[in-house]
């Protein structure tokens, strides 16, 4: 297939197939970002412009944005948007919703072998920008006639997974991770494929914080 | 019992156990404001400074903050601190966490009646304030040997169930909610509860916005 309008080149064949089974098996994220400042919404503007959206849909609307591909281009870009938030300095917030995996077996055909196959994790580089977070992941697994369902040891999995990036430290309905952006959100991501290895859906919920008032010069360079 | 020393007299007994058992039974909420506004922080502090907290047990932290009592007490409380953050008229977002029920059934004896039974909703009055939400539903169900879970009909009842309260549109990942901001909270509990008849461990996200920039002053009158 060649290209002989003008506009962006087609995708190779391989990921374009990467892209429609990344549709089909509900891969994606919801994200917002709330800087503290009166000009929030230049900041996300500006945020949302900064990272490259070539391998993504991206929608945004009056509440979220939504991002639909690939696990590692999805992972990509959120981690982009949210670290040029963070760039210039100011306090940020970034809730971050990912979400993979067939809502019901009723409404999906999607065979195990294809739902549960390993994916690629993608590499996040070191932003230099350390990141707090409150991580919560649900893994709907429903079990089955003969064997039950075990969310619980699927969380307990993935916080161990987690452990290797970030610091982990247990609170109240949520992990708290502390590390650089990257790490952080790179521990949110394996979780919750570590997750996916096991359950046809999962999802994770982080609130993730930069440049928090809370925190000292001393313990931001630190 | 009664009280001779200084501070706060006793809870009756009835409402000592009422919190006890919310204790037990995992029940609380981790929610976190974000005022577009570069006095953001004092802004959070306000609007937690003007609600009631004498029914509820409050922590906040860098990131979140989290409330712990009844099912009714904490979301009370959670309207109220987010009714008081968007009274002042700019764009605040609210990203509440509710959470309900025993985690696993090894952490937990509590016994179904006792998790399962019906809770009151509580009654928020309207705040004339014009909300927008995502919403999502996570009935952590694992099934058991003879009957596996079924979280996606757990889920499609709750929507039901918010219809009564707020306008319903279904979109990728979330439920949107439209409405009165105590009618959209309302919704996104009483689904909760709605599932928390059926399901241990229950887990309900929303990201709600007050003020959006990107409403006319037209849409925000309606």
């Amino acid at each position: 297939m060649t290209s002989t309008a003008a506009g962006p080149p087609p995708l190779p064949a391989a990921a374009e197939a990467a892209r429609r089974t990344a549709a089909d098996l509900g891969i994606g994220a919801r994200f917002s970002l709330h800087p503290a400042a009166d000009d929030a919404g230049a900041a996300v503007l500006d945020a949302l412009a900064a990272a490259d959206r070539s391998a993504v849909d991206v929608v945004t609307d009056d509440v979220s944005t939504l991002v639909r591909g690939t696990e590692a281009d999805v992972v990509r870009f959120v981690h982009d948007v949210v670290a040029a938030a963070g760039r210039p300095g100011r306090h940020v917030v970034a809730q971050v919703h990912l979400s993979r995996g067939c809502p019901g077996e009723v409404a999906c055909a999607t065979a195990d072998d294809v739902v549960l196959a390993p994916v690629v994790v993608p590499d996040l580089p070191a932003t230099g920008l350390r990141a707090a977070a409150h991580w919560a992941l649900y893994p709907l697994d429903d079990g089955t006639a003969g064997r039950p369902g075990d969310h619980m040891r699927a969380i307990e999995q993935a916080v161990a997974v987690a452990r290797t990036r970030a610091v982990v430290t247990p609170s109240t309905f949520v992990t708290r991770l502390d590390g650089d952006l990257a790490d952080v959100l790179g521990a949110v991501v394996d979780g919750w494929l570590a997750a996916a290895r096991h359950v046809r859906h999962v999802v994770a919920h982080a609130t993730i914080t930069l440049h928090s008032p809370s925190w000292s010069a001393a313990e931001v360079t630190r």
